[in-house]
């Protein structure tokens, strides 16, 4: 039984025309909450909502809240005072210790005795599995991989031989961590000689790895995964590539060999990196945008287009094949203009 | 044995021209196909191959029916007739019923008796497997999911807790249902709070989903894949996502968190939708197109741009960085020409 | 105890200004090596390393040889050296023969005496496992499927009924190979109806397939990799596709059912290939370029666009839009000058 005062505790909120003591039954959306649920508003379309939800609070920045008479719980950031409520009604889970019997673990593994493997799990030799780590069913685990205390691998992970995971990791099913590179080489009969992979991969603490991302070795030294960054799923990241701190990937993301992400960025989902470039803290790219050289400065860039009727642009595509000519065009047209008529100023005209 | 009779009658089909006592080994293609075999035409590029095919009966279209003299099964629909015709060729597989000696299947779990659960399969507490489901090997199954009559997960499948998948579902190798969504809240040193992932997934009837297909919980209420809907390989469906019945989707699609699909819609490979908006029913987008706003009318749209050699592309990539500057260009010398001929026509033609 | 004479020899190397008997102890890039330890230059960016590198020998071309002083270890294809000579430090790995215990394994399988099937493998009726294939943790052989000699599936992987492959075939975890092509007839109702995927999958030898890749079988005949073909990460194959020997394809590549890819093909990270089209032997085609015919010379091929910071692709992408207005407005614009100025060349250049 949770009250609004508890919650309020745990958000770091102020409660606003509602009683503490209330009991709270669990989260709901503005539009969809009944009495006795806690509701938020985190998102500008969701305000029509907010006057008739029947949600015993809602959680509301200070300026939401002046303009609104609904009981509320005032956070400064309503997004994290919603995400931490949330974790308050998050189903208990049974901690479950040990190993399950039809796990395989080798007798060279070093398991901590409060760790949990689960189910059909093969954990390799020379492992070691620190404290409070949960290894969900149908994992594997390479030989002399680690796995910090409280990383948590859900279910159907792979984790290759010496792979490093920091603390606190969160790696969703079916995700891949230390793969081969993509390393080859060509020679003078066109075929392709592998060149072995005899890096690692070092995963910081609190990083969060989506379900089916992959994550290649090192060709020779790490591929390196910052603290506290968060990749969703089917994410594909090479060889040598290293992501600073704290930066997000959206979905569908992939990075080529070698490239280095700055600290505190963004990409939106299916956006793709080229390799052996450096992208600059701070920078935001947005959806399915293509990197082919470095980005010094903080900024958002872009290259995605979206879509028009399919008639329209089969007509401007055409076109675009044609782009250089018209380019040309352009100025031959200047050209004689500018001769027609000197008294003119010069046509081309570059300011905004 | 198969007959040509029992083909035309399963196909819903009409001899023309042909024994319906002709026993008949198999199917194969028009240019390929051995006496004994049944073949068809779907695609008018294989047309060429219909005089000369060897095929001891061809399903075919009425119109393609009255232009040729093979023997014929003639169907309304030659691609549904085909499908209804290869169906009887698949190799019969073993009925299996009940639980391999080396799944794990918890004491809490209720699997009907004629269900079959894999070798090396996990399956949770309070699961409840429905009549004639198959799991196939290596499958793990999350706490009290359901997994409706008559589904089969074909192996290497992940349904975490609490996700539904209703009757006839068919799940390929890799696929993970119900997976965390990629919920972030950013503080105020630019740090990230996972927001808990509280919803579930519901799929509808009859749904197909590809091998390595990621389909996310919902934050709050569902991720929802309604009936008939047909998911291939490799596509992210982002939390809370709703895609509407007898939708198909190609390979490789990427659909970012909250965005609606409608019913009957058809996305090409590589098609990515971001979040938060709606797509009509009936409407289609051809292949790595990206939708970056809602959709209200039914239609084809697209913006992908095929291919050029990359000499010319290179050029036109470099005069589109300048396009904004080119329409000034344009439109700066539209107004030269017109101040000087004044008794033209203004040079700005907008029809098509 | 690896000598630089050793190297050398398998290397197909030339020593310059070194001692054959120096011992080495590992690999390292120019800048991190240590004495003792074999270092290379295969990219140019790495060039200002040599001279003050200490590594006890660097792997160079000819070229770069001769403008140098370092010890060396000449090569007239440095990458391949690299990769031999790597290749003498790959940590042993310990021979495994024969089945885990924890395996399961048809009674009708054929395992070859020197093969090894890992912990928690599911190895179905019908399965032929040559000699020398090892079979790591987790992975799923569905009927009658081959693994040629010397194949080698890492864990977690999928082979499905009667695929086949050849020898020295590398799988990385979490591949699919095998599952069901996306064949679907539309009736009238707008529902969608499955078309029974009868063929199977042909891996050629000294393939390579990436984590997570996916590779369809085939409709009615095989989807076929032919040798030497290497496939990264996150790749979708689907039906009935055909990838001509040698070829090479990055990250996340999607190929739509029947396309065919020639030999000795390069095709960069995130491309889209349509389907039922044939690209030529030695086709190159950069990274999130999309191709929708087909290509029938050898050469480079583009269509993926750079970002620019977002406020300027804003503006781009608008005129974007208006391209065909543009294009007519700037031939309007030609129409009138021509008229105009009779006595001057036409002013539409053609010509680069």
């Amino acid at each position: 039984m949770i009250t609004l005062g508890e919650i309020a505790a745990a958000a770091g909120a102020r409660l606003r025309g509602c009683d503490a003591a209330t009991v709270i039954t669990g989260v709901a959306p503005l539009n969809r909450a009944e009495p006795g649920q806690i509701s938020f508003l985190t998102h500008a379309r969701y305000r029509p909502f907010l006057t008739a939800t029947r949600a015993a609070a809602v959680i509301l920045s200070p300026r939401d809240a002046t303009g609104s008479l609904v009981p509320a719980l005032v956070a400064s950031n309503p997004h994290i005072a919603y995400a931490r409520t949330a974790a308050l009604f998050e189903p208990a889970t049974e901690i479950k210790r040990g190993i399950h019997p039809t796990a395989w673990v080798s007798p060279t593994a070093h398991i901590a005795p409060d760790a949990w493997i689960g189910p059909h799990c093969t954990i390799e030799g020379g492992v070691i599995v620190e404290a409070g780590v949960i290894v969900g069913p149908n994992c594997v685990i390479g030989e002399q991989a680690v796995l910090g205390a409280g990383t948590r691998l859900v279910a159907q992970v792979t984790v290759c031989h010496r792979v490093r995971l920091g603390c606190r990791v969160l790696v969703h099913p079916g995700a891949v961590i230390g793969s081969d590179g993509f390393g080859l080489a060509l020679d003078r009969d066109g075929r392709w000689l592998k060149v072995p992979q005899l890096g690692g991969v070092c995963i910081g603490d609190d990083v969060e790895i989506g379900a089916n991302t992959t994550i290649d070795r090192g060709a020779l030294e790490d591929t390196v995964i910052e603290e506290g960054v968060k990749l969703d799923n089917q994410i594909q990241v090479a060889h040598n590539v290293r992501i600073g701190a704290h930066s997000a990937l959206a979905g569908c993301v992939g990075i080529a060999g070698s490239a280095r992400i700055g600290r505190h960025c963004m990409l939106g989902g299916g956006v793709g990196i080229a390799g052996h470039l450096e992208i600059a803290d701070g920078v935001q790219i947005t959806g399915m945008s293509l990197v082919t050289q470095s980005i010094g400065e903080p900024g958002v860039y872009s290259s995605g287009l979206a879509v028009e009727p399919n008639r329209l642009w089969n007509k401007i595509s055409a076109r675009l094949r044609r782009l250089d000519e018209m380019f040309r065009r352009l100025a031959a047209l200047e050209r004689i203009i500018n001769r027609n008529s000197t008294r003119q100023p010069p046509v081309q005209d570059n300011q905004a």
